[in-house]
């Protein structure tokens, strides 16, 4: 049974992770859940709690699956916006300065009035985006790619000689603020050319958007026109060993999310397009885990990611987050049921907690839980953060659990003689 | 709820912590107490053990302060004199070389008798401090201060050109040894300079204390004469950030402790003088519960240390121990009746175990537990050593203490996206 045999599916509920609630009588969503199959992963494995980064670090999506993935984000993350740019299928080359991007609504004094443009559907972004790639630069031998991702979200890439990162972000992060001017965070020439650039940009796309018969069509319909890209994040792809390279294992990851599908093609996972996985709440759970247990076929490791939990959490909805964890709960059910668990290990943690009531990442502890062969299982019943906590696996970092799930496939290498 | 309506105030029990004591019946100190706040604290938070520094690493109080303040005290602790002296109100520069001092009972022969000279009172080491600042140096362009602390304690600080730290204690820190010569610990001229320049202020030192009326009268009462300056540490203050420019929080110290004063001093902390407060078990627990409330109605953070139960450990005082950890419980008690707890997070531990047995600073965890608001509570129902290793927070470092209740906070920020 050692050796190639063995896989293991590692399942992130993005945000599940929560403190107590007091609409739910001071347990938390996940303790507040009904979740037999989350509770079946406890009691066959062995739990934990899991500080992402750091104890009281909030931690992002993408420093959390580079960590999850094993690398150190206090080393190796450069941005948000190259993995988000990578993600969305965009070719980011080493040189490239990539920003995460919002499709946002301003007034006429570019003050911010939905940094979400009410969510603009993905149909009408990228009607926008398309018009938006055709805006000429002074410069011609600067070269940008513009592309949406899901919803409001987008990715800007920006390709030439002698740009920098060290440039500030446009997005004030905070509605009825105006939107910021981009300026170099150093005195080099490279960092204040690439603010220039960005300056115009942002102007130059501005003046598409608010003309645009997707806006005008949207203020008709009294919603808000994505009339303005806020960026943020200015960064470059990481450079790092891939899985295959460090475990030589192959890989592969099923996540709709561009920020996630980044930091996975980044690690050197083959991206499983899933059709219905759409990273929002109403993505299809089981197609997702269909994918994963015909992955789980080929790669030694799969990552499921699932964001829809970190969405409700950020919109304080109780309710959805709930009924999105018994969504995640039947997922796993139907993979319990079909996976092969003698020679499979399933894994099942969340990247951060988002609090329902902050509406934010924040940085308590998350479960984990780890069932599969001749894992050491413990007394945990119950998939929740405080039932974990009582785990055998007690309380590790976020790079400790790749390690793990690659002690247990046989995979890592001894130290030492 | 949210934002800058939360505080912190962190309570913590020098030395509180201790191993199971033969004559408890193999209870601890905290085990044997009756400690309902204590308790309830526990009872209604999440607790934890904590390695303040590393596993089995005694630290001191200087820098298990550093620890739990979130510093790394093994990148940023350079000295405990320089703290001790910042702390009693010396204001030591970056470059000043300061000493941590006791007031001590040598023969003639120079052998200590008392490394603390009868527990000496502040008003008499006041007056015998006064006497020694009017030595002169035979090298006029070195000044040095002296002041006394509390009781035997005392600080010293060399100011001038070309000193350095790496010179040798004079306190041989064992009854019965004679005070060693300060000796250079390095070859530069720095070091050679600042070993002779000390050696001529604790001969100058002794000579004055030889004679002095106050040590006259003490021999006359039998008491042992404050007759020598021990001097050890040497060090300078460490270049850290405040916790203002690291959390963007207003912070304030409630110690009588010159060394822990000092430590929040460095840290940017506020430090509140509190009548009757003097550091030893006569202390006032109550004035120091009234002020940490005032306190946190402006601050948010704010520590409260009690030095006592440390010293009745390095006694080897049993009952004193326990009588003193509940003190320590009816104060709390009293902060715990008075805070508003939907607001406020109370945190309670100890810097580090003093085992009444050995009388010394030992590397065990100790125990930790954390109530307030939306903490992610655990079943633990008692404080003390064991109870809270069953504890949600499970086993955690100095360190992470500060980022959690930061977190809780809402002051820590996203890393990441």
């Amino acid at each position: 049974m050692r050796g190639s045999k063995l896989k293991a599916i590692l399942v992130i509920g993005d945000g599940m992770a929560d403190r107590p609630v007091k609409e739910l009588k001071w347990k938390t969503p996940l303790e507040a859940a009904h979740k037999p199959s989350l509770n079946q992963i406890a009691k066959t494995g062995i739990c934990g709690i899991m500080d992402i980064i750091a104890p009281g670090a909030p931690p992002g999506s993408d420093t959390a699956t580079l960590a999850l993935l094993g690398y150190d984000p206090l080393k190796v993350y450069s941005g948000r916006g190259a993995l988000e740019a990578v993600g969305s299928g965009i070719d980011v080359l080493l040189g490239d300065i990539a920003f995460r991007c919002n499709f946002a609504t301003v007034n006429k004094d570019f003050v911010v009035l939905d940094r979400r443009a009410g969510r603009i559907a993905n149909e009408e972004a990228a009607k926008l985006a398309k018009s938006l790639q055709k805006v000429k630069l002074e410069k011609p031998f600067v070269k940008f790619l513009f592309k949406n991702t899901i919803q409001h979200r987008a990715a800007l890439v920006i390709r030439g000689p002698k740009l920098s990162t060290a440039v500030s972000d446009s997005d004030p992060e905070k509605v009825g603020e105006k939107v910021l001017e981009i300026k170099p965070l150093d005195n080099s020439p490279e960092a204040k050319f690439t603010a220039k650039i960005l300056n115009e940009l942002v102007r130059k796309f501005h003046d598409v958007l608010k003309e645009h018969s997707v806006n005008k069509a949207r203020v008709k319909k009294g919603l808000p026109p994505a009339n303005m890209i806020l960026c943020r994040g200015a960064g470059t792809v990481p450079n790092i060993k891939t899985l295959s390279e460090i475990y030589g294992i192959k890989t592969a990851c099923i996540a709709a999310a561009s920020l996630i599908r980044g930091v996975c093609k980044v690690a050197g996972m083959k991206l499983i397009n899933v059709r219905g996985a759409t990273g929002t709440p109403q993505t299809d759970f089981m197609a997702k885990a269909k994918a994963a247990i015909q992955a789980a076929k080929t790669y030694d490791f799969t990552l499921l990611h699932v964001k829809a939990p970190d969405v409700a959490s950020h919109d304080g909805n109780i309710e959805q987050k709930i009924e999105l964890i018994e969504k995640i709960d039947s997922m796993l059910g139907y993979m319990l049921n079909n996976l092969d668990l003698d020679s499979t290990y399933l894994a099942v943690t969340a990247d951060h907690t988002t609090s329902l009531l902050t509406g934010k990442h924040e940085g308590d502890s998350v479960p984990i839980a780890v069932t599969g062969p001749y894992v050491r299982s413990d007394d945990v019943k119950e998939f929740d953060e405080r039932s974990c906590a009582k785990g055998g696996l007690n309380r590790i970092r976020g790079i400790d659990l790749m390690p793990i799930l690659m002690n247990l496939l046989g995979k890592t290498r001894k130290f030492g003689a």
